[in-house]
């Protein structure tokens, strides 16, 4: 086990301004496309967000995220039921009521897709950077898209050459995250000094008052929680 | 763009009886767990299913999974708030209220990490071949596994050397996939084609009769339905 098996993670959020070229952007691609995908369906879509004023919409929707308006590719990555009731329109039958399987199954589809896709896009050379905070603006963007019924967009993913060389950042020891059988719940012995281990992933050296700060009572994720439901509502993943 | 970028993916079921070393394991474990992680959070974990009569246990629930039972290695994908309620704990902070929220940005977690296992395994020239039918089981898989609230089961991967050479399986064309800034609706004329090309994935040869199977009223997505919706109420990604 010398060589590594893929290129090394770490997000990137500058970038060159230098274009990914089309080959290289279709290459990475296909190799998305490839991702496994449950009962063969394929219920995703990508957005590539070319035009610069509509980027800008977006990211300002978003509450201003620097990289997504700076990249020179950026995918909003959608879970896609609506192609699928299509296919299905042409032999005449009527799509089921599966609201949570539909979400489930488009969501984990969607981003298996996404992440086959920047272990492509790492392995040609580029950085990438998905962006988790489309869901703070996530109501603007089914119009700003035209995004039909059964889409929903998921997370952005940026792309583009690095200008900036980011440590690798750490992650839990994998005794945390791995278990043999059945769960294995830690103590606050071991959570202790893992949490002192992700110290330096965050800017501010504190792990535990970021995750404070998105999770705790009357955090981020909290915030974005009406917006989420009231968009899933809007497209059709309903949650009765 | 001569040399792929990617191992190439196509899901093998059926796996030789050799162990994956240790040492091949912990490294796609690794890169597994250097996917990027939203909010730098982690939220997921992934279950090593070692023990025998719990794998054919498994997969007896889910109606039999012969991958599941053959496979030199099964994870178990979860999505994972426990460990993160547990770190705020660490400081005395009640974990905030969004339901929607935690069960999007866990299962993009999750899935993010499986793939990049997959890509990483297929790499060390190890298959893969994910299971989404564990949702066939799901409500009797937390017990199964002891997995706590907030823990819940998505899908299972299986890993080991291949004993099969099944050939790459047809995808969407890409202008099905991909739209530039807008979606774009696809025509009957332009989904029919794309409908007949996607044959060959399927063993009936009827890509469409495998859809309806599936997403079809009265299909197995809408008989999936109630028990995926239980298992995310007793885990606690309550709905409300």
């Amino acid at each position: 086990m010398s060589a590594p098996l893929l290129a090394p993670h770490r997000s990137v959020r500058r970038f060159k301004p230098d274009p990914v070229p089309q080959e290289v952007l279709l290459a990475i691609l296909a190799e998305a496309q490839r991702a496994p995908t449950d009962a063969t369906a394929q219920m995703y879509s990508l957005v590539r967000i070319t035009d610069r004023d509509l980027r800008l919409a977006i990211s300002q929707a978003c509450g201003g995220v620097p990289p997504m308006e700076s990249a020179p590719e950026f995918f909003l990555v959608c879970a896609d039921l609506y192609r699928l009731r299509a296919l299905l329109h042409l032999e005449g039958l009527p799509f089921g009521n599966f609201p949570h399987i539909g979400l489930h199954f488009a969501t984990v589809d969607a981003s298996l897709v996404a992440q086959r896709l920047m272990d492509a896009a790492e392995a040609a050379g580029l950085g990438v950077c998905p962006i988790g905070a489309i869901v703070n603006g996530i109501a603007a963007i089914p119009g700003l898209c035209h995004l039909p019924p059964l889409v929903m967009p998921l997370f952005g993913v940026c792309v583009g050459y690095p200008d900036e060389d980011p440590p690798l950042r750490p992650r839990l020891p994998l005794s945390l995250v791995l278990h043999e059988n059945t769960y294995r719940i830690p103590d606050a012995e071991e959570l202790r000094p893992a949490a002192t281990f992700m110290n330096p992933i965050t800017r501010s050296g504190s792990w535990l008052s970021v995750l404070a700060r998105y999770f705790a009572a009357g955090g981020v994720m909290e915030e974005r929680e009406a917006g989420l439901y009231a968009t899933l509502q809007q497209q059709g993943f309903s949650t009765r």
